[in-house]
């Protein structure tokens, strides 16, 4: 008998789960249109080294990558359309001049779990702001982002806004030798208070700086800004980056956002964030439903040395959500 | 200077034509929806030996394969979606009893062009009916094709109808030798009525197989049908497979499918096609618009012995069409 199953980790969506997909993201096309945004489809494979320049080495080891038979090029499969957007940009100035509002849809694929529980094919839909930078295009993508999940029925979901300089900025200040400073942005991601506590007396930085990292563990949730504010102030590094948070926030409230709250020790892996960054959450998803963030470097590394902000939207995690609100169909799904 | 080309042979879609793209895959999921067609969403990769139970060694040649790093399984980017379909209708009897009724739209990926001017990337929008067979199946694909066709501004394509198993019938009463009978393949791939002439002079079949031979390759047009049913008269098999192409035909008639022509020389080489196929061809379009047929041999590879019928739109011959007519925004695109 023939084995019926999938390479590890892949699934199969049955029709209610694939038609509210198919569903979800007509809705959130047009929200993304509304606001101009275009629609581009890209290719399932890049040659590896346009992939390996828009990505860390930490998300480069999730990317499954072969030779081609016939050409010997080393490809991959997009492990996240973002740069392959990046590469479009700057290869297409005639077709593509600044500003340019794309949107797209489809699914990337990765080498295995980057986190428990996360699959490893995902369906993305999202939009890319590029060639305009400032708190203006920051807000943009705030305001875009709150009314696609809103159109989607996730108003109750809530976008986290951080910075992807403030956390470094402050480590940066506290000086830590070269393993610890690594060590840190490792205790950065797991949120580990005590680690960043511990690496902090290593640092020869200012006190203000020490005392400041196990800190950004908590940078969440009601008393953050003030919290975030006393910090700045030893720290003009840290200060700049969370004026592009408040002005973005002031900027993205008066445009009717509501539900936004601040993260300042949020850390992302993919290595190209430089400005705000910010994540949708929904009571009910395992993971974030919604990621994306300022970055004004990728542009660069292509050839077309432009700032840019954009955002993605995970159609797996929008749906579990949904389906503990009870508004989507919930559905047995095979791994 | 970064490289920004892509991988031989794969392109970019910019925003109009993309659009163009959405809009058509959205169209054509409204018509299957209405005939109670339900879409499914399937996974970029299957292992390989999932692909190979599902084509033809000729169509095997085409397909991109690799190890996973981590499992060690060796696994194919998909080539085509119908091998995927059949994997799961017979995974999962208990969620898709029979008939199934399952649509689709997705990207699939060749090793190298199979024909000149053909992608390597292109994607499919296509439906399957599954565990059901005979002529009212058949027909009702005719029907949704017909429907599908009209819907996205195409009704004056043709659907061209033929039968997988009348041109072999025709070549196995010839009684080839084993070596001619290969060639007497190709050469139906090719239609070149000089080739199948001189390979009918090797046959010891009945004259008659021997002088339909060469007919193969013009039995298509107003008067293939008188001419095919003069062939099948002396050959039982060709006759067997002429009445299910005629009942078809009947039936999709008697439902309002008007632009239908005949094609018995058609031969595919994808290696699971049973009974009737057909392909839709527009003007203007590089080549078939829409190919499809009924496959009862499939499912029982993975299986589950059941009979079922087919077909997939290519957009992008199928916008080639429509740029053709007018009615569809002409844009370049880069390869």
């Amino acid at each position: 008998m023939l084995d019926l199953s999938l390479p590890t980790g892949l699934r199969d969506m049955l029709p209610d789960h694939s038609a509210h997909l198919a569903e979800l993201t007509g809705k959130l096309h047009r929200v993304f249109g509304s606001f101009g945004y275009r629609r581009v489809l890209l290719p399932t494979l890049e040659r590896l080294e346009v992939v390996e320049r828009g990505l860390s080495p930490a998300a480069l080891a999730g990317v499954l990558k072969f030779v081609e038979p016939g050409s010997g090029e080393v490809v991959a499969i997009r492990p996240d359309i973002t740069p392959q957007i990046a590469r479009l940009y700057a290869a297409r100035p005639d077709a593509l001049p600044a500003p340019a509002r794309l949107c797209y849809d489809g699914p990337v694929l990765r080498a295995r779990e980057a986190r428990a529980g996360r699959p490893r094919e995902v369906v993305q839909v999202g939009v890319e702001l590029l060639g305009l930078g400032g708190s203006r295009a920051d807000a943009e993508a705030l305001v875009v982002l709150s009314r696609a999940l809103a159109r989607v029925g996730l108003s109750h979901a809530v976008i986290e806004v951080g910075h992807a300089r403030f956390a470094p900025e402050v480590v940066a200040a506290a000086r830590l030798p070269a393993k610890a400073q690594a060590e840190a942005a490792l205790a950065l991601l797991r949120k580990d208070e005590g680690a960043l506590a511990d690496l902090a007396r290593h640092g020869r930085g200012s006190q203000a700086a020490r005392q400041a990292m196990p800190e950004l563990a908590t940078l969440y949730g009601e008393e953050a800004l003030p919290r975030a504010r006393r910090i700045a102030r030893a720290i003009p590094g840290a200060a700049a980056a969370l004026r592009e948070v408040e002005s973005a926030l002031r900027l993205a409230r008066r445009r009717g956002v509501g539900a936004v709250a601040i993260d300042l020790g949020e850390a992302r892996d993919l290595g190209y964030y430089t400005g705000i960054t910010f994540a949708g959450h929904a009571p009910g998803a395992g993971a974030s439903v919604a990621a994306g963030g300022r970055y004004d470097g990728l542009l660069a590394r292509f050839g077309r040395a432009d700032p840019a902000i954009g955002f993605a939207i995970d159609l797996e995690f929008a749906t579990q959500a949904l389906e503990r609100k009870g508004a989507a169909p919930r559905t047995r799904r095979r791994r």
